[in-house]
Order: structure tokens, then sequence, then C-alpha cells
């Protein structure tokens, strides 16, 4: 499915990207990228809540949140995920991020390992090690795009997105990049996503802000349901500009931050949903008039789990006695169905839990042929609200994923 | 996906049932369904925890729960669920039942509706109840095969199932007929299920008999997750045998009846999941070693709906990985990945959460080539355990969601 166009990718100073082809799994793929990060800068991240989770994902956590060294390398292979490795993976982890380490002189727990793809097969460690040399040649700080596009796996084409903003009349950027588009359901993060900014923030408010910005995008994505075990997001703040440090969350800067953030990671998360396997469909799942936001996130991932909802969206079938049965069966205390209302692009297709009095079959069609499919809702209960994003359920996400390793 | 053979259906004296075509939703095709019980038959029935339960579920509910009457029909009709349709649709359901209720000259409160097809439509009284006299005409002991065909939607074949038991030298029998392909993970009880004996059971005794056998039979599927609104099952017991009443759970032929009923319901559940929409293959899902029922069933059912797990057994593909994923997803508190084990088909796959040393490719693709697999976890936490059998996920599902309506 076509979305928008990937947005010009603009430098950060302070990170400097290199994309190289290693034959970790396809020859001549690009497959292996590394990003350098400027001395100084902070690094914070979050990572998969699976509780299988990748080789990489356990050392990269490790090295970050508990050794105290800041991160100055990270090393990203496509084509292999190293999980359910065992002992062996975390090795190879290991031994591959040495080999960067070595090369740069810096520490080994300096440099953090990310690998996405198959699951369940040895890393080829040689063949990354050996293309170690080449990925430190390619560094350079207009390197993102081409990063974009060499960490992708099923992906259709790469996700990157910048934005700009001023503070005192002073310009900054954040870009961030970010893979996936199976085995998409993100807990704390999603499959894999860098950011990077040029100003200074304290780290624990970096993390805060990550963790606003995912919890609002990332985290409100759904392809199939499935949890990767590899899921990363990591943001580095440069603070190549030689600007005070953000140190509050009051301050404007952090504010025009938060909301450049914001932006990049929602404008990413919807792009992965729009190259979601097998899409045809960008459907946005709005739910209000909840009691509390749970409920109504529970509502929203009813609907966007269910397969007979997932089909009929394929078929642009406005079926929405399924919607009414997700809503159903979603787990709300005391659902006073007789209440809910329901509305696809804004057409009122449902009222008080029955046939609206104006729907027709007609108007039910037409709202359903766009791309672009907005489910609407209204549970007229509370006051609290909530949107996930999600794809339909196509002949092509059974193809791909039945395909998948062969 | 084809299963065992329909076994040949045993009358159950006090129990005459009729088919005819109606005309509900395709002309010619057989959909309504009369069930006649004798008088002084106990009947018992368990129905959908949806809160979009359809009309003929909210009135059957109170007819049989709360009126004190007992049934002496049940009504049923295909092409048309009766949900999502309000009031008028309570009304329609009282309407037909009614015109059952004026022929036999019995209470209306001794009518039961049942109603299963596309949701969302009003459902064609005129039409049912021209066909009223016919069905009475058509009643017969030897109708249960017929009535199995009569019941079904998207179901390719009939589904029915009899057992005998013998107490103290007397023979006794127990029949169901059971429908259900699409919209299957029933909560207390399948899409639609009839079951009936000879026998004389106290009424909690019987509810209580009810609610094991569906325990451990209709609520041990899944095809997709979907908890259908129009879900129902009904157990008579005519005591037209002249024996004494069962009044308790120690007698042997309680126990004998009990066996006999788990038989039918796990036997009429297992042909749902044979015959579930694109299935091509019949998945048992067995999960053991865990500190609970409820983990065991938390993992065994993020594996059944995993659309990943389920397109990887389509393609017969041995994808562990995506099975490590799941159960890392599934939400069991502090799970040591170090202690799972993967068998499929009795083939150590995973072993201590990660691909075993005796594990081969090949060894993978030959437990995965026949018809019926068994994907067995072992937790190695607890002594607890519990089963669920579900489907593949085809090119068909999609096909036969996606054009449900056309």
């Amino acid at each position: 499915m076509e979305g928008d166009a990937i947005d010009e990718l603009l430098a950060v100073p302070g990170v400097r990207l290199g994309t190289v082809s290693a034959g970790v799994k396809t020859p001549g793929r690009k497959d292996l990228v590394l990003l350098e990060i400027a001395d100084g800068a902070t690094c914070v991240g979050v990572f998969t809540q699976n509780a299988f989770c990748a080789a990489p994902v356990t050392v990269a956590k490790q090295r970050l949140n508990e050794t105290g060294i800041s991160p100055r390398y990270l090393l990203v292979n496509t084509g292999n995920a190293n999980a359910g490795t065992g002992e062996a993976g975390i090795e190879a982890a290991t031994a591959c991020t040495a080999a960067v380490a070595d090369r740069a002189r810096v520490l080994p727990a300096a440099v953090l390992p990310f690998s996405t793809g198959v699951i369940g097969e040895p890393l080829p460690v040689e063949t990354i090690c050996s293309a170690i040399p080449q990925v430190f040649e390619a560094l350079s700080e207009n390197g993102w795009a081409e990063a974009a596009q060499g960490i992708l796996t099923t992906d259709t084409r790469p996700k990157g997105v910048s934005r700009t903003f001023s503070v005192n009349g002073e310009k900054f950027v954040v870009t961030g990049i970010a893979k996936g588009a199976g085995m998409i359901r993100p807990n704390m993060a999603t499959m894999l996503a860098f950011l990077a900014t040029d100003v200074v923030v304290e780290r624990h408010l970096l993390q805060d802000l990550l963790a606003q910005a995912v919890a609002m995008s990332f985290n409100r994505i759904t392809v199939d349901g499935d949890t990767s075990t590899n899921d990363a997001c990591v943001l580095v703040a440069t603070g190549e500009t030689g600007t005070p440090t953000i140190g509050d969350p009051e301050e404007p800067q952090y504010c025009a931050l938060r909301d450049a953030l914001c932006e990049v990671c929602v404008a990413l998360a919807q792009a992965l949903i729009r190259d979601g396997e097998g899409a045809s469909k960008f459907v946005t799942i709005d739910v209000n008039g909840g009691y509390g936001e749970q409920e109504c996130l529970d509502v929203a991932y009813t609907i966007a789990h269910s397969p007979l909802v997932k089909t009929a969206l394929f078929a642009a079938d406005p079926n929405w006695g399924r919607l009414l049965a997700a809503i159903g069966r979603a787990g709300v205390p005391e659902l006073d169905v007789d209440r809910v209302d329901v509305f696809i692009n804004n057409i009122l297709i449902a009222q008080g839990g029955s046939r609206a009095a104006t729907y027709t079959e007609e108007l039910g069609e037409a709202a359903m042929a766009p791309q672009d499919i907005t489910i609407r809702i209204e549970l007229n209960r509370g006051e609290s609200g909530a949107t996930v994003w999600t794809t339909d359920f196509s002949y092509d996400y059974v193809r791909i994923n039945a395909e998948y390793r062969t």
C-alpha cells in the first residue's frame, strides 16, 4: 500500500551512519548498519516486553541501563534475529560488537547490538565481522536514508521522518528511521527504530520523552497482534549545538522537542502500518466515551485483531455486525450495548447497538471504499478515548507469512 | 478438511425433529429446524458471553431461566442471526415462536428461538411463519441427521454424534448436533449445539453436567478468536425410559451419563474445528507444567490466535521461532524461558528456550507434514495443563470471510 513519500531526512550533527552488504542472508542486499554517536551524547532506549527477548536485546538493555557507559556505536543487522539462540546467541552478539569496539578503540559496553530477521538460526558472526571495516568506511552524517533501507526485512520501502523546531531563534532537528511490517504489536517499542536530535537533554528527561512519544505512536499500532522478540527503539541527544542542557519539563525547549519527537514517532508508526504485511487499507480505530483509556484500548485492539473485521476491511465490506461482535467480546465491564454508536469514515452505521435508521448498504459501501478508513466507536458512558492504527487482512498477508522462510 | 465420517445418529425417545426449506436466505436450502421435546423433560442451556448477544439469545435465556416453564419446542433458523437488530429483533423472535406456540397449543414461553447467519439484517418473520405448518409435518424421532444439515451456515458438512451407555443392564443414549465454522471462540457455549438424552436427571445436576462437558469441549476450541453473538448450547433429558431420576452425583448413572455427554461434546467440538473456515490442519495445543490451568490456557490461546503461527501451520513450515514469540507474549508472570520445551508431533524442536541439539530442519518438516498436528509446550514450572484445538490460517479463510455477504 502506498503512503506518503519518505520525507527528506535531515542530518543530526553528532550522528553518522554507514550501511553495507555483509551477506547475512541474501547476497548483495544492504543488511548491516553502523550508527556512530559523538562522545558526550545522551542515549536512551525502550525494548520489547516479550519474555523471549532476543540475545541482542538482552545485551543492549544490560549495557545501556546497567553499565553507566554511554553508547558510542549501534550495530544493526537484518536477515537474522539472533533470537531463540540461547547462550550461543549472547556470545555471537558480544563477538560482533567487540569487533566494532576494537576497531574504534572504545569500551565493548559502548557498542549496542540490534538484530532483525528470521528467529532461531545462528547469527553468522564471521560474515558480520568481516564487513566491519567497510561499514566504518561508509560512515556519513548523510547516511540516514541508506540506513533506513539497510534495516528492512519484509518491509517494501524505507521509513524515515525529520522534523525541525525552533527555540529562541535557534533551529533544532529530530530525525528517525524505523522498520517492521509483520510481527507488529509493539509493547514498549517497535521492531526497530532509531531517533536522534541535536539538543542537549538530561538523561532522565530524555527517557521520559521517549516513553511519552512511544506510548502514543509505536505502542498504538498493530498488524497481527504478534509482539516481536526483537523490538527496540533508541533515542540519541547529541548536544552538538552547544546550547544549554534541557533540565526542566517546564522549559519551552522541552515542549518543542517533545512535540517534534511525537510527530516523528507517530509518522514513523503510521508508515509501518501503511507498509504492514499484505496491507491494502490504513485503518484508524478511534474509541471514545469510555470510563478510562484502558477500556477504550481494549475495544480498539479487539477490533484491530479480529480476523473477521480485518477480512471484511480487505473486502471493503461494511459488515458492521462483526464490529459489534468484537466490541461485545472486548471484556468491557457492564457495557450497555444499547448506547454504542459506530461510524465508518463519519457515516453513522450503528446507533444504540443496532443498525442506524439513516444507514443504507450503499452508504456503507461508499464509506468502506477509500484506502484510509477511520472506524469510530462511541461508547457513550465516560470521557476517555484512545486511538490505534492497524491494517486489513489479505491474501497477501497469508502468502507473505506462509512463504517467509522459503 | 475431511475428518471422521458423521456417526449414525440414534433417536432419543421423547425428542422429534423437523427440517424444511423456508427460504430465509437461499431458496431451496434447508434452513428451518423445529425440535419437539416431550412433556415432563428437563432442559438446560448455556449461552454466549458476548455483551452484544443476539435477540433470540436474549429471549431464549429469559424463557429458559426466569419463567419456570419447561421448553417444549426449540425453533432454529439459519441464514439470519437476528443480531444487532434491537427491539425489532426481540419482536421478530417473539413473533416466530408465537406461531409455533399457537399451533402446538403450548405457552409462548415454552418455545425457545435460535438464529444463526448474517448479523444486522431484519429477520424475515413472515417467511419463517409461513413454513411453520410444514416443519410440524416433518417432525420425526429420526430427524437428527436432517436437522444437523438444517442448522449449518458456512459449515461444509453436518456434525452429529451419538453415544450409548448402560447402567444396571439398561441402555441409554446421548445424541447431539452442532454447527459453526467461523466466528468460533465459544465462551460458555458453541455457536449452536443441541444435545438430548433419555435418562432422567434433576435440573441442577443437568446444568452442572452441561457446564462440565462444555468446559472441556466447546470452550476449548477456537478458529479465529471471534466469540459469536449467537452461541447457544441446549441439553434435554427426556426421561422417556421411566427409570428413576438421577439426583446424586455419586450415582453410577450420573458418572456414565457424564462420560457419554463429554465424549459427545468433545467429538462435536473437534468436528467444528475440522470444518473450521479454510482449515487445512487440525491442531491440538497441549500446554503442560504450568502453575495453574489459566496460564496454560493463556499460552495455548496465544499460540492458537497468532496469525504468524497459523500461517506457518498452513505452509507446513516448522517456524518454531513464532511459537517461542507467542509463548513469550502470553503474559505468564515471571516465565523462565530457559526452561521451556516445544514439541511438534512428539519431535523435540526447542529445548530450554532455544533450538534443540537433536533438531534438524528435515525433522521439523516431517513433523509438520500431517493434517493432524499436536503442538506440545512444556513450561516445566508446575503441575497444571490445558488443551485447546484450533485450525491453521489459509487463503481460503480470507476468501470465505471476504466474500461472506456477497
